[in-house]
């Protein structure tokens, strides 16, 4: 990067010191490679995994050691290209693909770069993350919004990339009836994948009928509420099916639980598949054999994302999906803000995704 | 079938009467319809189901409430031909896959009739079996040997099938390091049809060393002795590792338990498969999330099988699979053999098929 | 079939009786089987092979030897059940699947039906087809139509079971941008079942603009009007290709000669797909090595159909697709009507499908 | 690099200067990258497309403007490495895979590397190749060889991969009866890859009797001898036919004329598929219609190789393929051994595969 590059102003950012110590600090951007390109953060989203680390400093066996800066759900626009750019423009509006995989493993060669181990993910740690005025990204991973998609739009491509890489790996369409068990944000951006692939029929199911209101405002065809109570699974299940009429092809388990995993295997029709999305506990205890190997109803795992960012685009600028009523909050980039935002964002209630607009 | 079409001799089968009640008594054959053919059965395995079926009168929702001729693994030679039969000749010498499907539902329109539910299979309640003199059954579900297949191999056809439905769901190729977990019958018929898809590696793993042994001399490139304890299964999975010496990419469990499937879940690689065989139990406790969801693992349930017949008897022929090793007893059809061989199927030990030649 | 299970009358049925020699005349119903339905046909549309055989009693290598009553898209209601049927009940309105398929060959059991050498199909030399008062059919080959799908609806279902197919083998999805080529009957129901889908652009191209207009008024986002002279063809491919605006994932043609084969292999992307379901020529002369061998444009082809029908009437059903606009004359069914009906067809020009109400 | 990194030896090469001129002149490596290795060539072989650049100076749309350094198969040992590299030691016998993909487009990210529009690759224009005593290349393309397979070996795992691409991309397994026309070294490996993943019975047709013994003689069940002429195209088949003995489930064009694809159009059954290799002509005369659109017989390109080394490798160490035998000449690295083997091998005859040992 040229000296005084960046406009020769303080980069500032949002720094993970300790649990539940954020501070808005100076921060120096990595020098700008030949295929990078220098963006102002323009929409950065909350997402659950940021709080985590807020809470905890750790996610499964990530760990955060060192200060880092948080966000990794974002988008911008270009002030500066590496030498070597040439698709991109100064100026150009961009969504953020977070992921940086190696190119050179055997996942990255076959095409799941989503698998590659030596993935560097912005606020995953170590990796510096994205709620910054600016930042330094390689260009590959800045994908171009159309006019009539927001910056807003374009971070919120991070979580519904999610979305449809578990609808791909389900291989959603238009025969596919498909339930939902888990009405979260993860939840609610399946649900629009599904419907803009073809699905016919969405019933989604969840513990909360707050989220289920919203789930059947935002789409869903039918919504059960279930309980947390193992002891409820059977008459549950029938009341899925029945707010199905007819066979359940596809279940997402959104939520990840032995009583969520539990519904999936009994609910789904013979030969179907269930994708497990949700992360919620890794033990389960669950009735896997009379669904799996008695009817061959596949469980086929759905990790991250590959390839999603222009699909997303091509689904919010053709209007198949709407990402708007997601966004429930917004702040600015101030340390009060910052500190606010987090806490709406981790209380839950109404909030879905909390947005930074800086 | 026109009178007297069985040459007026009084067919005897073994018919399942009660509990550990097995008596050899005269069966009338059904009439022969157009699409049949009546076979004089040579050769009838027994299975781990007809053993269950003796010993408890049921098999999971299956249960005998009427006398039952039992047997399904089998092979003869045609008597007689129904009037539409063409693909077949009096003489000749053909393997029988035992499930009759209604071919109208989805499943068998899709080609997945494993998974019709109107199927009718010999020896599944209430359906006659084939450990008889005589058997009628479609002409299209008779498969013709080859000079150099014999009839017990021709027997053999119907657990081999189970071992390639289940390669075919894994997609078994040269490419497919295999570790299998279970060394029983249906373990080893997975081990040789792996072989014969070109797995390059298959390290099998049982809680009995006597089997493994056989598994050994039959063709596995390693085992690993397990125990069926779940405190164990770190260590072992590290063994299990070690033994294979690269990628584990497809695990088959043909078990079906906690610890198999544990087993399962931690030692195939990301983005690997598991496919589920066994039944040991239907409900699991098992690490599920950080292999499903954190490392797509998937998993394929594989149950029966569909148009195996044509490819077993062409890996028998070809000499890329041997099944006579696995034939350990044989055994007459008098009432006294056939109680002797039940009883030695049952006990296990040394014997792995036990065949009736009639 | 019971005596006077027709209820007495005389059916009538249009009789293929030699070249533009089309008569009513009495049919006798074959008896009704166990499985089977007999129906009161309602709507019956021409197709273009119907005119063929007409005009030259043949189709490829399919001869009409003996008079034949034609006709094969079709809808009715059930008057009559055979002994075994319990899907359907009498006074259900059905569309008709016209294929019947043996069941029993390695097509069937594969589920891929639509290519069994045993196929028997309404309107298909020798069999009888279906433009008659009543018709006896396979209950399994009757689909039950919801309310607000009308009869004339059902009998569409038959065409666009062949744009169904065709996008289901090139596997189109949100991601897919489709071009056409051929704006008849075959390349409007796939332009709409590719659009119901997902596909986010659909560029038509033909050589009359009186059809492209058609197109764009039911959907398509451009259309190219292209010549029949392979001299122009760089050309056209370039003002495709400016139409698309970006890479043409999948190539219909619906036409099925050198100059659209040859559109098809020069616009479409590298890894892209064509799929060839128009026979126009059998021989072609065309640019494949430099598409297929050196850019991995693979060719599929589209033969019939194969469990479509419950898809397209949910298409039609949620009005995903509608077909109505393809309905551009109606007739009655005496006589005289049915030989204005063929010529209305047979002239083309603004027809599209002929029907008849019964 | 650093200086004298090379042993401050001269680095010679083979040098295309002109039509049918080439000469061994120093080359000046160019600089080691951070994940690069200095390999000691030892094994590299002469490949059609060599012949034809030193004839033409092009081949289709790559021209040879500056002089360059030819050759692409090869494979040598190890001298030094990058500061990032830490797959390889200095000493390893390497593999190397020629081609050098962007890793940023979406062919790359999809795992369709082959088909990236900025391959950059050994020996094609205006990349210096590797027929030189020392080359730089990146280390994820050098592939360590076991201790059973020697780096003649090693140099031919790019053909062999041309066969095991194909092979993939028409999924040949123990199910498949394989047609493969023209018997030159691409329909060779296409055959040994064939049989090493299982299929059962291979016919290989060619009109030179000569290749057609060797290819018996190295596996082939059968083969028929063809004649150039489309007049005997239909006799032809037949033959074909009767030599398979049954379906022909895939064929292999290896060639790329109108004949051969004829012969692979008419001779494949329903439902089958054709994979075309061969690049002989672009424009070819075919009778597309009666076999795609009629019968379901699509047509799958095969262009270049994916991660094929290591699979290569394994079937070399394993002794599923034996490359040797195709290994018929032998030369030294001095100017007139260089000349003279590219003459040998331009004249074909009983030359299959021209090496050399630097």
């Amino acid at each position: 990067m040229g000296e005084g590059g960046d406009g020769g102003e303080e980069n500032m950012a949002a720094w993970l010191l300790g649990i539940n110590n954020l501070k808005v600090l100076p921060y120096k951007l990595p020098p700008l490679g030949p295929n990078d390109v220098r963006l102002r953060m323009k929409a950065v989203g909350i997402c659950g995994t940021d709080v985590h680390y807020l809470k905890t400093m750790r996610m499964t066996h990530y760990v955060v050691k060192e200060p880092m800066v948080i966000g990794h759900e974002c988008a911008g626009v270009i002030e500066e290209l590496g030498s070597e750019v040439k698709s991109l423009a100064v100026g150009d509006r961009v969504a953020v693909e977070p992921g940086m995989t190696c190119g050179r493993c055997k996942y990255c060669k076959a095409g799941r770069y989503n698998l590659c181990d030596d993935t560097k993910s912005l606020g995953l740690p170590p990796i510096h993350g994205s709620l910054a005025n600016q930042l330094v990204h390689p260009a590959d991973l800045c994908y171009k919004l159309p006019d009539n998609v927001n910056l807003e739009e374009g971070a919120m491509c991070e979580p519904l990339s999610v979305g449809v890489h578990a609808c791909r790996r389900a291989n959603i369409n238009p025969e596919t009836n498909v339930l939902i068990v888990g009405a979260g944000t993860i939840g609610l951006v399946t649900m629009f994948t599904a419907r803009a692939f073809g699905s016919p029929r969405i019933v989604i199911a969840d513990v909360d009928e707050q989220r289920l209101l919203i789930a059947k405002s935002l789409g869903a065809d039918e919504f059960v509420k279930v309980s947390p109570s193992i002891e409820d699974l059977d008459e549950e299940v029938e009341q899925i099916k029945k707010a199905m009429g007819s066979d359940i092809d596809v279940t997402f388990d959104c939520a990840g639980f032995s009583k969520t995993m539990s519904t999936a295997l009994n609910a789904t029709r013979t030969g179907g598949k269930i994708c497990l999305v949700g992360m919620g506990h890794n033990e389960m205890t669950i009735p896997l054999t009379s669904a799996v190997a008695a009817r061959e109803v596949d469980i086929i795992g759905a990790f991250r994302y590959k390839e999603t960012w222009p699909l997303c685009i091509e689904l919010i600028r053709s209007g198949k999906i709407d990402v708007k009523p997601l966004i429930t909050h917004r702040f600015g980039f101030s340390q009060k803000e910052v500190e606010e935002a987090f806490e709406v964002s981790a209380r839950g209630g109404n909030a879905i995704k909390v947005m930074f607009n800086l």
